[in-house]
């Protein structure tokens, strides 16, 4: 009963219902390996070790409590836990105690997953980095805003980790760890009980290590537990390669990726995979994206500018004053412009495609010192509330993993999930095919 | 400078901004006016006195700080406030101190208003009423779920207080109070900081004396500053009363209402008020609503439910109990159908009609130990996420007020506070009238 903790989430909520492993004993791998690692990776705020082996040991006297039975689970510290401190990563709210679980952790515990930790984000999930390396390469970041969740799952500290994406923050560091992250359909999983940032486009997802890990965890966050069963894709999807507007700032290892995501993607789509140029409306809404995120955080953000400003980075009070700046017409013909082009995407997908992939990340992960990357190839699909998964496909000649992402239209998530696990098993290289598990 | 608790909020903020009257005049006045009424209408959870002394005294010293300025304001309890105790209307949170306002009132505040206090809430703005009663007759319900801020507003002991809407929780207690309610379109005003009941749904908006008020509180609310400027009609609208499928559940006195507000509507159409009468999709919406409402409760309130049921009355438990047992494919599907019926009805305000004019209640408020009245003719309107706005538009036989609703296109947020005023003005009574301002 060694090495529990590289079991993934699905392979150890399988062992667990049948009672094969005990919840108790894949915990104790999990903390152990966090003890051996945790100095170099620094993925965690806090830990909750007690009340999670308490936890352990009541679920395995219990009976099967649900799809999550006995996993532990790392919460991004953006998510209000009642029995762990919050801090949203500000000093704002160092001694934060709050009163409730968010809505997400409340189900995942319902259904019997084991809140280990919380997991260390950027400053109210904005740009502003934490301590967290990239388990790949110490001197690099693991992205953000939700560092500490992508790099402890990458790093086999716990199989599964909650995360958020205002504009790139699952899909990016889950590209630059190497891990599958899954940004659901927007508002599939309920935002409350985690610090807003921009309403319009804040999205809960999470981290795992195979496809039918991050189904699980969206699977109860959501309540959807459908979605956990990972269906055989039962057509041939129509797959489209779109590069966007914003192709010409991907280096070279992207454009490699994206050269071996469309052979992969033959394989899936049995033929021809056909390239996808957005019209001209889709053009501006990476800009209008922006805009409708900085205009939103100025005003979700009030109460901290007008009372602990001095406690908030200059970077992030320089995005409330950008934001602040933008008139409110400018931001009512953003938001209608986003459903317009909304509308225009749920059509094309009717029409013509099943399933997009595009990249996650310009490349590999940056140097720690250079911040946590930049989500431009992010921002659209989650202005377009599209579910959107990463998986790695390859690594680069520094070692340093290398993400794209899997776009299905609006509301396809049970599609999406099947079409990447069909993607992962045409991979080539046999190791990055256990993703598909 | 007697009186002054008699003052609209737009009144008042004039003369504010203009230094006519001190904050601290104004909140002595409604604090005198409280003292008196207040074991009567038992409208509030808690006040904050000093705070608001001190924040008037300090407001009355410096420049004007915003729409608000000066502005007395109660909070509904389900709204998170920083200096003031907030238990949604439950005794699991009866000593909880939220460490932030929510953003809404983080925005009233940063606008110059003055929280006073919070007012009473239905149990997480859920069926189970509080101790409020209706000022016009204290053996009558003032409606809920917003039941505190109805009641004060409707007995000057405020000149504006926010709510919330879920399926009628600011339209109906606005009728039985016989204030103006104006719930916002969907999305407009964020709902981060305010207990998430069901998020599709959920809309904040606020309740004042006239219709510059309530423009005045979500202008503020939202951060759309513009919207406090009610515009005069630049054109004729389209106007057409939807009794809806709901219909022979409407009193004598909603009859008499709608007939009335057909009369009065004429004269702002400058001709004939047509009837919509809704396509066989809009049949059912009705119910689609209760369901997707009852789903999203039953996951929203996981961690009370999980950690202190006991605490929670039979009725929400119940339905907790029935929204659980919704399969979720139902809910899914729910949701699709709302989606599907916001596109026609967004596409029927485009092409035939400008304004719609709906019952807000069944009928006059109910007896207070029956409950807090039905919220069937808002469930629809909530749902498909069109602005709302109440209008008492006459007194019964027995001095209860009648409300009508006005209801515009998608996010015509700035057209239905024009529309609503010429309506206001085009009433027969010349004291209704005075709503207009």
């Amino acid at each position: 009963m060694k090495d529990l903790e590289s079991l993934s989430a699905s392979q150890a909520a399988k062992a667990l219902a049948q009672r094969e492993i005990k919840a108790t004993d894949l915990l104790l791998s999990c903390l152990d390996r966090i003890g051996q690692r945790e100095s170099a990776v620094k993925a965690w705020v806090s830990l909750g070790k007690e009340n999670a082996l308490a936890r352990a040991k009541t679920l395995d006297k219990g009976a099967i409590k649900g799809i999550l039975h006995g996993l532990p689970i790392g919460v991004k510290d953006l998510f209000d836990t009642y029995d762990l401190p919050t801090a949203y990563g500000s000093p704002i709210y160092s001694n934060h105690y709050p009163s409730t679980d968010a809505v997400s952790v409340a189900l995942m515990r319902q259904a019997g997953g084991i809140i280990l930790g919380k997991t260390v984000t950027t400053e109210f999930a904005s740009f502003k980095g934490g301590p967290t390396t990239n388990p790949h390469h110490m001197k690099h970041s693991p992205g953000g805003s939700s560092s500490g969740s992508a790099a402890a799952v990458a790093d086999f500290m716990v199989p599964i980790a909650t995360g958020s994406q205002t504009a790139g923050s699952i899909i990016r560091p889950a590209s630059f760890c190497g891990v599958v992250g899954y940004k659901p359909s927007y508002g599939k999983v309920s935002v409350a009980g985690v610090k807003s940032l921009a309403p319009s486009l804040d999205t809960l997802g999470c981290f795992g290590r195979t496809v039918g890990d991050v189904a699980l965890g969206v699977a109860a966050m959501s309540g959807d537990h459908a979605l956990s069963i990972v269906k055989d894709l039962h057509r041939k999807p129509r797959v489209a390669i779109c590069k966007t507007a914003d192709w010409e700032l991907a280096n070279p290892d992207t454009v490699a990726a994206i050269a071996l995501a469309r052979f992969t993607a033959e394989v899936i789509a049995k033929g021809t995979v056909s390239d996808l140029s957005l019209s001209s409306e889709f053009d501006e809404l990476r800009q209008t994206q922006t805009r409708i995120m900085l205009s939103e955080m100025s005003r979700s953000l009030t109460f901290e500018r007008e009372h602990h400003s001095q406690k908030m980075s200059a970077q992030i009070l320089k995005q409330l004053s950008d934001g602040a700046q933008i008139p409110y017409a400018q931001y009512s013909a953003d938001l209608l412009h986003a459903k317009q082009a909304q509308a225009l995407i749920a059509d094309l997908f009717t029409k013509q495609i099943d399933l997009v992939i595009a990249p996650s990340a310009i490349g590999q992960a940056p140097l720690l010192k250079d911040g946590t990357g930049d989500p431009v190839f992010c921002r659209i699909w989650t202005l377009l509330g599209l579910p959107c998964i990463n998986l790695n496909i390859a690594s680069n000649a520094n070692g340093l993993p290398i993400g794209i992402q899997l776009i299905a239209g609006p509301g396809q998530d049970q599609f999406l999930l099947s079409a990447a696990r069909a993607f992962a098993l045409a991979m080539p290289d046999p190791v990055l095919r256990d993703q598909a598990s």
